[in-house]
């Protein structure tokens, strides 16, 4: 079958599904063909997957504060300018920043079992170091915060280690991980309002393997500051069995600290709207990522989706009406400064963003757009964009309530829809804050539907409005 | 949140979602309940990846008529009856038996740009060697079979080389797959019949890579039977850009050949049906590969995916009214015969399959069911079918009309409903055929969910019939 063919064969099929009224039979017909020809173009002659070779490969981990974050705001800059946009621009913000120092070392010692024995492990971001000598103590399994509260003074002095696994039952991975990265947050600050030296993750995967997620952790003013670290899978269930066993001590070596604020940037470019302006459309992801790997499903791919929803709408020729704004946030992962700064003055501008959409759950097959929004308008203008589901069910996608972003939910107030993307899940916690997480885990393909996918969306809104 | 209270929720949402009229709220209810309990199940002690891990990892590839393959049979075969079904037989079978031979040589000689030039090849299924001094002809490229038709004896004497792309603006791939496939399987036949002396073929997949991807030829036996190979998208392009500038001499060295038949088993497994026996629910995936790679993808998945339904089944201590088959068959890539005797002798015994469900797509993350039946039946059944759509779609899977596998297509005069399990299509063609189609580009969580979304199809096939 040549082309041509089989797309009129999608088309005829396709639009008898639509079942027709009169009346719309040639808007939703035209549409239905734009929306065809984004996806014709993001798969043939999109830039995504070339702008992620660069960012991960040319540039590597962008940890906020590094000079890999600065390069990234400069490349990305320069990127957007080659576009031919009607603005592009930097929005200073003060960022954290942490460093991760030498390798960390976290070492079972002398355990009448095993002997020594060293543990794959990552120091948390934001968390303070041990010291060059490190700290040695004994070991205290929990399984939650609830735990700790209730063992209370008996952690004093000690190591404690959560061990509580993503459920694997859940089929959306990420409900999994909201189940358990409560841990990571506030476990190490909730070990130390009891006098815990240290804390040890179990890492915020469903895989059983041999390396270490690294993520945020959350300081608490009120409490010590403690070394924190997260141990591979394989790592957690052996020291959980040993536990079982004898008691256990363990020595933590961490170098990592907090450095004075550095100055850093969202990068914002824009196509003007032609009718209506001030009705601002955001397309986004967030330009750091983790210092280990490249970043490239977290979240080098919501950066290049967006970027790429610009070069796709130009290349097809599309004058919005509306603004199309492309947002790469700065520290979403350690602080989220850059989300921060940008819906401060855009509120201070009086803006209206009529609908943000964020990129952040990696480059995946595209499944959706998850949709939050003020509860004054939300089934309302939400009722509008479930209108449109026929026209995105042909490419896999459905429309669900649920939350958007980190970077785009402070814009709720302004009373337009907050909208994330929704690629499929199942191996994001695969790579997710690893060394792993790097281009060759990116398929091409995935990620330029989920291009498509964006764009289509961006369309039917600049398009209709809501 | 903890694992119960999310599962309430999911539940609460769920149950309201399906807007239950009072007759059937128990009975929803419980197939909701007991389709949770099968993702469970298959999520926490599924053995469908141990097992493809030892198909994959220990066996090998699978090639009909290969030690490897009767390995497959006999380990398959004990598998199963440790599970204490009620029957596990043999069902035998007489398999083409082509051997590859040595490391296929295609080499462009003295091109005036490039001199020699080594091109990475495969050679195809049931393709005849060159001898072991090998070929060299001139090249000629075309885009189809109509346009060797057309060249007619211009093509005497030299190598056609079949280069259309798969259409990189199909979402599913398959379809993309569909529209390039002629040329594998037809192309050296066509050129045959105008005297070319060999053929070369652009390797099936949507990447630009360096991978050669194999698969089965059709010699016509009207004509000479003549070398064929496949060359990696790379080398296509080159190959053809080289073209553009010069006439281009390629060397082909091939040993590959089909020796006698040789014989083989479908391996078939079943829990006798308590109510209806004679009404088969057939699950089924081939056992057979490809000898490059390890066939994990294809179609070392389907084969453990339909095994493990009936552990997930027999764990949960269902007791199915109907007999639930599972038939793993042989020689679906290079002849089909597997297929073909098990239809043959089905028909013999005048048996019924109420359904049977084939999974011949990977291992990926499951999108649904494609259904197809005798046109006397099919929208009858078919619709009593999507009645049960709204306990799916929890678990991301759809219903839609098209074909179902090869090898149980053939059931359809029996007037049950075929079923094609899909998987999503993005990576399938990355590894099809291929050395890398390994147990590393699986994912387990992928695999079980496959698992899960066979067995809830399979139970509400059994519990209510169609």
């Amino acid at each position: 079958m040549n082309k041509k063919k089989v797309h009129l064969i999608f088309f005829l099929g396709f639009l008898f599904s639509l079942n027709l009224t009169s009346q719309s039979d040639k808007s939703v017909e035209e549409d239905a063909f734009f929306i065809r020809s984004i996806y014709d173009q993001a798969l043939t002659e999109g830039q995504a997957y070339d702008w992620l070779m660069y960012l991960t490969q040319r540039i590597g981990g962008r940890l906020s504060g590094s000079p890999q974050a600065a390069a990234a705001v400069e490349y990305t800059r320069q990127e957007l300018l080659r576009l031919e946009l009607d603005t592009v621009y930097l929005q200073e913000c003060m960022v954290p920043h942490w460093v991760r120092g030498e390798q960390e070392r976290v070492r079972i010692v002398n355990s009448l079992k095993l002997g020594s024995l060293d543990l794959n492990a990552l120091a948390l971001g934001n968390s303070v170091g041990t010291g060059p000598s490190g700290l040695t103590a004994e070991v205290v399994e929990v399984k939650s915060l609830a735990e700790v509260d209730s063992l209370g003074e008996e952690v004093r002095g000690k190591i404690v280690f959560y061990n509580r696994p993503m459920d694997p039952t859940q089929i959306k991975t990420f409900y999994a991980y909201g189940g358990a990265v409560d841990q990571r947050g506030f476990g190490p600050a909730t070990a130390a309002k009891y006098g815990a030296v240290a804390a040890i993750v179990r890492s915020m995967t469903n895989r059983s393997d041999d390396i270490p997620h690294t993520g945020a952790t959350i300081n608490d003013p009120r409490y010590p500051f403690i070394p924190s670290v997260a141990i591979s899978t394989n790592d957690a269930d052996l020291l959980s069995e040993l536990l079982t066993e004898e008691p256990v001590r363990v020595y933590i070596r961490t170098t990592c600290k907090n450095l004075p604020p550095v100055k850093s940037y969202n990068v914002i470019g824009e196509i003007k709207g032609s009718e209506k302006p001030e009705e601002i459309i955001l397309v986004g992801g967030h330009l750091d990522s983790w210092d280990v790997g490249t970043g490239a499903h977290d979240d080098g791919a919501g950066c290049v989706h967006a970027m790429d929803v610009l070069t796709v709408l130009k290349k097809l020729d599309y004058k919005p009406k509306r603004t199309i704004r492309c947002v790469l946030f700065m520290n979403e992962e350690n602080g989220l400064v850059g989300g921060t700064k940008y819906k401060e003055v855009s509120f201070e501008k009086n803006e209206y963003h009529m609908a943000a959409i964020e990129s952040d759950r990696g480059g995946f097959t595209p499944r959706g757009f998850t949709c939050e929004g003020d509860p004054s308008i939300f089934n309302k203008k939400f009722s509008k964009v479930l209108e449109w589901l026929p026209l995105l069910e042909p490419y896999g996608l459905n429309l669900s309530t649920g939350g958007s972003g980190a970077d785009i939910s402070g814009l709720k107030p302004q009373k337009g829809l907050l909208f994330g993307f929704v690629p499929d899940s199942q191996r994001y916690f695969d790579y997710h804050h690893t060394p792993t997480d790097g281009l060759d885990v990116v398929n091409k393909r995935e990620l330029q539907l989920g291009v498509a996918s964006i764009t289509s969306l961006v369309y039917l809104l600049d398009k209709y409005g809501i």
